[in-house]
């Protein structure tokens, strides 16, 4: 499977408010075509889900008074983190976490970049891969052919400085490519065994979306033979169990 | 910065050996344009510099035979391992270490994927961003206006399942696009910070290259605007000091 890929932004976008339409915007603005690969920024399915919290209404717990003293953060932001963990992973000058759906992230993924004054915040989608199943039906309805459905979101990461894109939720598309056995030229195994095709697919879109401009929809192209007849497995596939996690 | 991305593997480079011209070898096949990125797999690179072992010729210190024994390893293999590696980040099950350019990754990035019979292996190049700028020179001589290098190869990572392509090195780009302080649409800091732009490219140019095909370079295309005059900092501005990685 080899050929071009194209990388695509959308704009037309409206701004995005609680139960919103998300997938119709979307198939509004962007007339996907059978085949195409729609990544969609997850602060947008956020807004749409209406993950929108205020501190101001938030009550926080002894235990993230005592975090929040530790790590110089609000007190309030920290009892919501600890309300989408099931494990804090470290709490020491930053909160990483493992959300209930299995995210290891900063601060749970929460937006907590709030202009002075204001006090909401975002949660992540509090099911990343329904949200993909849900927003790829809306998207399917308005398309003809079939399209996959990527949620992405920038996380850090270990050992390397700066950001990428993952697949937080996807629907329509194997998020693993196994080349496990598979021989290349000389015949030889590859070393690569599986690969995050999902993660390469948030990471590739955020090539061509200019967060800062409010775009937060970007069409893949030329990945149709990735794209499913089933929704699959989803980003739940990409998380790893801590236990067979050789690199912890 | 906004627009479409394009990304094209490139076809006709013949197999690479010792010695090759690969930058020419690979101006000739891609023709690339003045503010192409060439995304080249470091398995072509090592190769042409020569970076191939034999076992064989290997003798392995006791140290090596220990390690080996517990791993299930070849002793030969782990030796060239530890001859490439400054620091032994786990060594139960896998063997991670990092590189002495900075990089944490299995098997110091050895490929071992030889067929039974075979011995030989392949190391990673010995400073892939001296190797990156060397080929960005070779490539641009024959190139009207100026293009950047990316080598990449497949990496592990914790907690997430599955590799994603990263840069190793890199050459005629800034590998971290600082969006701090850039504010959203809404007059809001942005929550992502820093964005590791090479290493997403490296994992957009993967998308499109069959390895299995033979097809080590791809183009990327859309990014001029990121094609810097000098080489810059390379992708050792993307190796996370080990006392700053929070994640750690």
């Amino acid at each position: 499977m080899s050929g071009p890929v194209g990388i695509e932004p959308v704009a037309g976008l409206p701004e995005i408010g609680p139960g919103d339409p998300l997938g119709r915007l979307i198939a509004a603005a962007a007339a996907p075509r059978g085949g195409d690969v729609v990544v969609i920024a997850q602060k947008v399915v956020s807004k749409a889900e209406g993950r929108q919290r205020r501190l101001a209404g938030v009550e926080p717990s002894a235990r993230a008074r005592s975090l929040a003293a530790g790590l110089g953060k609000d007190p309030r932001l920290v009892e919501l983190i600890l309300a989408e963990a099931r494990r804090i992973v470290r709490a020491e000058r930053v909160l990483i976490v493992e959300t209930h759906t299995g995210l290891v992230c900063a601060n749970a993924g929460i937006d907590s970049s709030n202009v002075p004054g204001e006090d909401e915040v975002l949660l992540l989608p509090a099911d990343p891969d329904a949200s993909a199943r849900r927003l790829r039906a809306e998207i399917g309805t308005a398309t003809a052919g079939r399209v996959a459905v990527v949620i992405s979101d920038s996380f850090g990461r270990p050992w390397r400085v700066g950001q990428t894109d993952v697949a937080i939720g996807c629907a329509g598309l194997d998020p693993l490519d196994d080349r496990r056995g598979s021989p290349d030229r000389d015949g030889r195994e590859l070393r690569a065994t599986e690969v995050a095709i999902a993660d390469q697919i948030a990471a590739a879109a955020d090539l061509c979306r200019d967060k800062a401009a409010g775009l937060p929809v970007a069409i893949v192209r030329g990945l149709g033979d990735r794209v499913t007849a089933a929704d699959g497995p989803g980003a739940a596939a990409l998380r790893r169990a801590r236990e067979a996690d050789l690199f912890r």
